[in-house]
């Protein structure tokens, strides 16, 4: 039986500030690596030991990771980074307040953006200050890799073959896996495991900071036939009432 | 032209306490914490920006790296770790205080456990509480592969098959390549690069904190011929002032 776990990162500067975020690469606020120590404490009394952590490029999945393993005493375990563990990239929207952008294209246009499964906002510009294209972790590849906007079908697209290429792998040879990532990985990736449809992950959100722990068979599919908000290392009224802020307030993870 | 940087961690929380420490995987004090950081600045300021980062499986070096690469900006570059990079280890002196150890074998017998370069310490007891070989990231080690005791001439020859199999393959693939470790580590690779003769090596001490930068060339030896005290990122002054620092205090590591 393998062992995953998944760690959205805590709460980000742009959180705070209401921003949309995707590949913007803000850091994480104090409350932020509170959060994700708080989440390495959970895991260590939850008993999981991970002996290798998967995090995106993006300096508040890391971060979160970094944070959660010191104060599990396993900091020194192999760490992975790709950018296909990426939060969703967010086109033109990156950089704008939330609110602002609700009243200028109206709510349901931002709910279309923000949740629908196969429409992405448009395109960043390549002169939007904060279009990540010129940033060295992304120099070394191929243009048509570095995406201008995302849908969630599209991060499910780009995120999976890192799925089954290198934390597959890892599990198959008998490693205990952390993923560190965002709010669009990891439900691109909980979408994959629980077999959950287009329409109904729209619905999901994942909490900032609390562990989502997997077992998984041979087949790499959950040995349990649970829904996500069982798979917290958390009271589940307690994740419920998370979720809940997090979908009130903002997705742009 | 191969780019390489070496950095040796910030201050313990055991050099702060005058033990030697070796394998003991204490945390970094406050003030190595800023040495780190500040260590990432010189980096940063000197253009220096590596694409990998290679540390030892220890708390005070992973922690050196990460806190000099997120001032950098850098935090999202590839990880390697490896216990080949660690700290030299004490054997039985592993938790002692330095001046009590001297007061009990004397001054020359302690000079000799360490500096020479061929005279490990006494081996540690199995139940010594310091004693390592139980903790997790040893686990998977054959037990013969993991010392009692080390002499710097045990850590060149456990160190060099990790420079020839891990480091320079990514130098020869043109990436510039970060080492964050320790001093009597990073000792046995500077022996290397510059082909220091053993008793030349048992003066040679390396500041914490200070980027040390080389220049290799497609033999992976130096492209300067220039002494170790004009590689550091720093004014020699007062590189020359920390060490002797350095060499006063204690070398435990």
């Amino acid at each position: 039986m393998a062992e995953l776990v998944l760690l959205r990162h805590g709460q980000s500067e742009w959180n705070r500030s209401n921003l949309f975020t995707g590949w913007y690469d803000c850091d994480l606020t104090e409350a932020g690596e509170a959060e994700a120590v708080a989440g390495g404490a959970m895991m260590r009394d939850a008993g999981f030991e991970p002996d290798v952590v998967h995090t995106s490029v993006q300096l508040r999945a890391i971060r979160t990771a970094n944070l959660a393993l010191r104060e599990m005493g396993r900091l020194w375990v192999p760490v992975r980074r790709h950018w296909r563990l990426n939060e969703r990239h967010y086109g033109d929207l990156t950089g704008r307040d939330k609110a602002e952008t609700a009243r200028r294209y109206g709510e349901d246009q931002v709910k279309v953006w923000r949740r629908s499964y196969d429409t992405p906002p448009p395109p960043i510009a390549a002169d939007n200050d904060y279009n990540p294209n010129d940033d060295a972790r992304y120099a070394s590849l191929p243009p048509e890799l570095v995406p201008a906007s995302e849908c969630l079908a599209d991060v499910v697209a780009r995120m999976l073959p890192y799925w089954y290429d290198s934390i597959v792998p890892d599990l198959r040879s008998g490693s205990r896996v952390l993923v560190a990532a965002h709010g669009n990985s990891l439900r691109a990736l909980v979408k994959h495991l629980q077999g959950i449809s287009d329409e109904e992950i729209t619905e999901l959100n994942i909490p900032t900071g609390v562990p989502l722990r997997y077992e998984l068979g041979p087949d790499m599919s959950p040995v349990q036939d649970i829904a996500v908000d069982q798979r917290y290392l958390m009271d589940p009224a307690e994740v419920a009432a998370r979720a809940e802020a997090v979908a009130k307030q903002a997705s742009g993870g």
